[in-house]
């Protein structure tokens, strides 16, 4: 039962592989009558593309998306939202080396033993150019709750973190190819990224979401809390291996006298190490949560593995790859938050008389 | 749009609060023709009992279930599986503080902003009593992949960690009224629990889950991941505030060719820091994962809190609750997973030809 | 990939057989803050009950329904609602006869070759007792559409019909056993049913429903209409054959300029034709369509059929059964409707900004 | 909740307006490993076509499908299907009258009253022309059924029928422009055809399906009934009125002992008035339905109507319709038939273990 629907009532369904003709998605579910900023759409897809900056993947792709229904005269009219975005970067030639081999860490042996049959060029649908069909949908979704802010920016390349205690100037994000906020940290990501890629290697990272002024309200308890739902969607992200919300992992260190977030008298709260979700619920607090990214698996490294026959064989990465996919994982990280917050945004319309 | 469901083809609904005449659950999709071991249910269901030891909470509570449909000479009949627990504490008048106040990040607040009423009963539909009827359905879903084994556990509690490092012996498990398998750390973590409990206060820990002998092939791709459904199944649970799988939060401080997992000719692989699962998809090795727990929210000290009017009120814990939930949410941890994998495992039917 | 559960976000999932220990569902996603009439559920139970006339089978059913979570101080709380009926005639000798043989025209057979394995006892599951937990779901789902009004009626038994062009006082539905708003075909449809019944044989008849005050703009095309949702759910129940809506299966015979609904200048339509829908949307005239119900499988003559070794045995219909199921079909169709309508209406509070 | 799926193993997602850019849809869940023939899919479409014959609308559309992804060296790779049909016949002024003016029983007005704002050119998304996608999913969800038979044709047109009786030759479908087996009412329909579209009139009719050959047990009691699918599929096409399967609404006049199909020792039975399918489910026998269609609502003559603002005005359809959408509805339903069966295919490989 093939997944590549997201969400319940704003839900995106995407299709196609890394070089197919082109790749592309239906957004069904968007409410009639909003003024959709097309452009702005286009500037998010910008953020997630290849060569926009000296630390990232350099290969050309333009990811121009094209909306072909759906809008009329500016404005959703309710009906699906097609869209396309063609790959410029069709040529097979290049992928022969993975016809019939298995790189490691990627998704080639698993894809084979599941389907019997595999894309092998550049990934196939396992590659992370679907998430450009993610951003798109994520983009026209912010649009549906414009009143709710979204800040995601890299905490951690390797072991180069943000201070958790930092007061963080959430504007500065886009000021630094890394996509950090603080200025200090970033300069140290920068540099640590340029030294692994000079190495052939690559590093994992942490990617941060802050949501501001989320109603309060939404989540649908008991299997769909707010939560779980974001968990799914980072966790579907690829190379991503955990993610946790408010006080995440460190708040199993702590005691329930410590932990519990009292109120004030208007119902906010003093602390929110709640992450602004009780029960599955938002509570309005700010929503905040951490995404874990492995390091990439294509390095330029000579490794060992299998082919299709079970033969050893040696492989090396070819083409141009990310030496860390933090940076532009960040608006992907954003896009599938802004979806499911939509979602259970239009859902929470039918929770009471 | 209610959040009661959990799966696809192998699908749990559920309902019942706390304190109403019973929980229960339909369990729609499973196969036909599996002959039932129902006293299994109810083993699982009592390692998730209320009173079963010294270090969880004394409530009385039988939580017998009763199915009531889709068995037939004891085997499933392919229709749906009705069932009940009927709660046997049912007494009103203990909740009567807790009425008219939120009591701190608890779900009260959140229930009352979303639905504009409440049934405040301990905790009403919040509670996680519900969580009974998962281990009913969990329990169900193991006899449909009766080839994979689970071993769920304790993996801290507090600051007292199982070394990562360390072989542990998973038949010993249930050995310790903690659920850890390793008898030294056991004997730790019983003791802060203990230490935690006089002081009236509570404590936070995690849990870990190892799969074995998956076939390869399950998870759908690209949202439904295997570990995007694991992720959503478990941040799903009451008091979760974590997830990793693999090499997790720890992977992200990797190079890319420390963290690759190289092939055995045979397609198993030498490390295993994929945690199992590459692409979204089995690739045979155990899938391993982590769950984090916050520290129990109800504690037995005074704390300040608002009322339904705003008014600041003092609250104190009634009632007999876990100190630490984490030796009772090893069940609820592996009955999820066991959804799960029974989902996909029956999804995978259709993935081709 | 099981189907027992019915609508999107007003959502019944039912299960049970007939002699089991109790059927019985669970109706996720009523909004929360709706005064329940319970009363007014059991009332329509008793209107599919056995034994409520004499033109009815005389089977001993109480069919009380109990409900078991959500619902709190009278008011619907938005968690799940829970209920069961019990079974009382769950005497399983009386069906020995049909352990072993297939009933013409019964689901013996397909179950059978479906499954493997068949709860024997008075049909299991595909017994008609099922739709007791789509009448109390219908109950349910009346009371978040208390504006609309919903007259149910059966239309025709065997060759008698009530005539189309005839202005009804669909307020006498209920004075006759035969549920017939026209008292003169009612009578005949009376001595009709027990002329056949004398002959140990049964006859089929058609229900008709007429939905008044819909709001406009229910329904979601393309897929999911609002008569293509009604037509599924009136072909569910047992024993229907065919659906039509507005001019239905007449209609094909006419001309464009006989069949367009002329606009009013206030929207309203100087004929119905299009049955109160356009476009698969609600445009706020009476909707009405025709159920064909065959007649009832089970007969008191002896009949040629098959046992599961394929050998031929002779087989007479035991027990109590209806001679026309029509009467008590009239219930079940309105319960359908009144789940579609409800759905609809939650689902169309998305449709725009 | 928008309405753009069908299906839910095998699910088509469909987008597009008639005067887009291009419709186009995505086929999720279709099994890896077909060899699909891609040219018969453009066959399929090329019989809903416009222009195809003299009695059907002389609009210029090519209707040429292009596959963007999901298919590899010929076979599908279980990864979702994308496609396009480009519109060529995109200008907007043909449709300035319908801009502000409601078309009588179109959908114009329940367009706007829902969504409050609509595409008006050509009947935007409420357009037969979306129908184009589901002919697509339809030509390859046979082709994940290759063994079962589907034959469709026109049964009649306006009051001249094929006598039921009547023995048909199946291969003569496509002998003539109405696509009706029986030469001489063949005949008769396509002179009718040519007397209404000479009067600037339409006249309707019923198209009929036999399916052979279909497995034994497809089908998913108690709500999702096979043919309540049918049912749903069929009244989901546009112009649909009525559906009726195996012996329909002529069956409520039958009594019991004439209506029971009597079984042969294989299971098979002796008639087949049940139309191939007993409680929900397949059981071997031919499947067989009509779906009846009203008159095109677009004429070739005056008629009133009324304007967004309530003011009545007068309108005469222009540009080339359809005098009778029979003829190229019979692809149309025959997709949907395919669609319904192949999803329950793939389902039914999940109901027993």
């Amino acid at each position: 039962m093939a997944g590549n629907s997201f969400g319940t009532i704003f839900k995106l369904t995407t299709f196609g592989e890394s070089h197919g003709t082109a790749i592309g998605g239906i957004i069904d579910g968007c409410p009639a009558g909003i003024m959709l900023d097309l452009e702005k759409v286009q500037e998010e897809l910008d953020k997630r593309r290849p060569g926009q900056s000296a630390i990232v993947t350099q290969r050309k792709e333009t990811d121009t998306v094209e909306f072909l229904s759906g809008i009329f005269e500016g404005r959703s009219t309710g009906t699906p939202i097609g869209f396309i975005i063609k790959n410029s970067n069709q040529k097979s030639g290049d992928y022969s080396h993975i016809q019939d081999s298995y790189r490691p860490s990627h998704a080639d042996y698993t894809y084979d033993e599941k389907y019997g049959v595999r894309d092998y060029r550049g990934g196939g649908r396992s590659s992370a150019r679907e998430t450009a069909c993610r951003v798109v949908g994520g983009a026209i979704a912010k649009q549906v709750i414009p009143e709710i802010g979204f800040s995601t920016f890299t905490s951690s390349v390797g072991d180069i973190y943000i201070d958790d205690e930092k007061d963080l100037d959430l504007s500065l994000i886009e000021s630094n190819p890394v996509r950090c906020p603080d200025p200090v940290s970033a300069e140290k990501m920068e540099a640590l990224i340029r030294e692994i890629r000079s190495q052939g290697d690559t590093i994992g990272g942490t990617v941060q979401c802050v949501i501001k002024n989320v109603p309060k309200g939404l989540g649908e308890p008991v299997f769909n809390k707010l939560h779980a739902e974001l968990g799914k969607a980072m966790l579907s992200i690829n190379a991503v291996k955990g993610f946790e919300f408010g006080s995440g992992f460190k708040g199993t260190q702590m005691k329930g006298s410590e932990h519990n977030d009292l109120f004030n008298p208007d119902g906010s709260t003093v602390t929110n190490l709640s992450g602004g979700i009780q029960g599955g619920i938002s509570n309005g607090m700010d929503i905040y949560f951490k995404v874990a990214f492995k390091p990439v698996a294509t390095i330029m490294q000579k490794q060992q593995t299998i082919n299709s026959k079970g033969e050893e064989v040696e492989m090396q990465g070819k083409g141009r790859h990310d030496p860390c996919v933090v940076p532009r994982a960040v608006p992907i990280v954003e896009a599938m938050a802004a979806l499911v917050l939509a979602d259970f945004f239009l859902q929470n319309k039918t929770s009471k008389i």
